[in-house]
């Protein structure tokens, strides 16, 4: 596990170059574009359109946050099984704007599907209309929503779209969506269904404000596969918990942020309509595999993140008590501070073990940080050696076990340090 | 508020001399005593015994974490009414420590009940017990309790036993009991009941691992007044919960800390276990009174906090409710960087309540910084004037206000800001 997750950070930790990132491939049935639209001072993309000609199914998870983005409020008012296009922009979160955010999302809308027109007339494709798109807005809450820039580049951003994607088309969609990201996140799987190969590009953004319930930023994933907005939704629900919903760093949650699917219908292979069987399950395998990917990456980006941390409950009586107890070391500012300083300071995860509320048997309880055994038998452990875990703690990338050994239930969870970075970074956030 | 916040954080804040520490008196039956033991490596005191010749009733609330120090467990199991001392050491929080930490808890005492028999049996006083006593540790977790060097010094600590207190001697104690604590915490208050005057004098330690549910640091509070450990039990757990439970620096909770007050019994008014008599009300406002001072001056404390931040929520629908929004932002590492950075980014603040879960109405709530109107109506203000908020954020002390209008209850916590210091401080704990 150790060397699993040391290999995966390595592998991330140093992209320099684009042969780091996966290769993502085309989605048949959509078309992409990202551009400036001067949200932000320097030109950097930062509005970007994904366009299904032909319509798309698609299931959508939000914040748990209660006040929420007023792009989340339009597309929740907007809820159709069948949508045409995603537009997201950044640099504002169109979060508390009052009407004004309101209204912007009506002219965008209205602007973007005339735009649109001449693309479908041309193909013969069905017009999009105002209840055919969903909006996804990320940045600063409380600000004016800068409608008139958005608007003003609709065309340019529809003039823009490419009929296919490759590798560096999703790198430029997965930038276009950042705010303070410091690389983009993406992430493909491709399973054989029958005789047909059935492709999941995802992409997403997120490094500060993410904390579970449920995945506090943003990922788009897109399939070929026919799946029905139905079927879609239970896939989502399955892999949120084990994925976007099991990372964590800061404890805090977001009013904006989502986690979408989307099908474009085009490789038609009905098995994956039937939940559960075992194409299904291959589906959702490769999904979870994506959107785990994905929610790693996020951790790893973490704001002024400099290692990434598993933190793996196992043996509890109940999942729920499991991720409780993980997320409670994971959430904890001792834990991670200390981790920061390369401190083996085993007493903060008892802490954070005990923080959690939940029963424990401290007789029985055991504490691993990587291969080293730290506590049981409720004490320090006979074998611990203060060189070694000196040493471990030097990773980028640590390992905690808790075994409470009260049950059968294991949960995984994962988060990163907490540095002065993170500091610099969020003391100054509206200034940039 | 803003006015009464700012000069109480400029008195304790600006802390050089004796001068700025509130003058705590003699509590008589009260005999107190604090020496080195050598737990640390300079040669601070950092063992300390407060002791009841002719015994005294007490009440005593600990952690909510579900791992406790061998400390608590001892005086769980040793419960009675009245108790004869109380032992504080510092640099090991005798949690995790398995029999070792047991045994040495069993060692101390009955050295401690040998050493005061001299005294006792001098004065008439009855023998103490092994069940008359209580304990206290804290410091680091997991590491062997260091019995040999308290033991050693039990004969020295009893024989520096004082049988008076002044200021001075209370702020010795107070420092004592210090670990991370840049500075002691002492709180005085006396009231007349009747032609008598009653008093208490209470100190206090913590500054990091602070969160509600409940005073997760130490607080020992002595009055004089003859109240009955039922009735001071009744005391304790009415102020708690807007004073010790009402702070928070790091929502971390430790394994062993514990709010406790003592009765001497000496100045007799039946009046005060009367509960809610007016009496009773009066004694219960100054201890009150105690206690919130002592909250405070932890949150000032807190570790690298350079600003006092409180958190007014008001016209909530349930008490509960004001309190779960109100830590719900205290508790947000992002809206506690933000403050660290003089940013005045009230939308994480926004972040803050909605993340409570708790329901809001967006167009009725209002937000204020200090005296300015941040946000209502839901969205900013139109007097919102970032110039003048900019300036006000430069402040030692912040007062958020946020008004639900959607009931009758209020809530008020406090707490500090989110520095580089923390992680210094955190990051290499276990190495001092």
């Amino acid at each position: 596990m150790t060397t699993n997750v040391q290999k995966f950070f390595s592998s991330i930790k140093k992209i320099s170059k684009m042969g780091d990132f996966q290769e993502l491939k085309h989605i048949e049935g959509l078309r992409v574009s990202a551009i400036s639209a001067s949200l932000y001072k320097n030109e950097r993309d930062d509005l970007a359109l994904f366009y299904f000609p032909e319509g798309a199914n698609y299931a959508v998870a939000y914040t748990k946050n209660s006040i929420v983005s007023e792009s989340i409020t339009w597309n929740n008012e907007n809820t159709k099984n069948n949508i045409k296009a995603l537009v997201v922009n950044t640099k504002n979160a169109n979060t508390f704007t009052g009407e004004q955010g309101v209204n912007s999302l009506n002219e965008i809308a209205k602007n973007l599907i005339i735009s649109l027109r001449k693309i479908e007339s041309e193909n013969g494709y069905e017009k999009s209309k105002l209840k055919d798109l969903l909006f996804a807005s990320t940045g600063v809450i409380g600000e004016k929503f800068p409608v008139e820039k958005i608007v003003a580049n609709i065309q340019n951003l529809v003039e823009n779209l490419k009929t296919t994607q490759n590798k560096i088309i999703w790198l430029k969609m997965a930038s276009a969506i950042m705010t303070t990201d410091t690389k983009p996140k993406v992430a493909y799987s491709e399973i054989k269904i029958g005789d047909k190969i059935v492709r999941i590009s995802g992409i997403a953004k997120g490094s500060g404000m993410i904390a579970p319930n449920l995945a506090t930023m943003f990922s788009f994933i897109f399939t070929d596969a026919d799946i029905s907005s139905v079927v879609l939704n239970k896939y989502l629900n399955k892999v949120l918990f084990n994925t976007f919903n099991a990372i964590t760093v800061d404890s805090d949650t977001s009013t904006n942020d989502m986690v979408a699917i989307f099908s474009t219908k085009k490789i038609k292979s009905k098995k994956l309509n039937i939940f559960s069987s075992k194409e299904s399950l291959k589906f959702e395998k490769a999904l979870k595999t994506v959107c785990l990917e994905l929610a790693k990456q996020i951790v790893v980006d973490g704001e002024g993140a400099k290692k990434f941390i598993t933190i793996k409950t196992i043996n509890c009586q109940t999942i729920e008590s499991a991720k409780k107890i993980a997320f409670s070391i994971a959430n904890s500012p001792l834990v991670k501070t200390a981790i920061a300083g390369e401190d083996p300071n085993w007493g903060r995860i008892l802490m954070g073990i005990g923080k959690s509320g939940e029963e424990i048997d401290s007789n029985k309880l055991i504490i691993k940080l990587g291969d080293f055994t730290v506590a049981e038998k409720g004490k320090i452990s006979e074998s611990y050696n203060q060189d070694k875990l000196k040493e471990y703690m030097t990773s980028d990338a640590i390992l905690i076990t808790v075994d409470l050994k009260q049950g059968k239930e294991d949960y995984e969870c994962y988060t990163c340090d907490f540095t002065h970075d993170y500091i610099d970074i969020n003391a100054s956030y509206t200034r940039s």
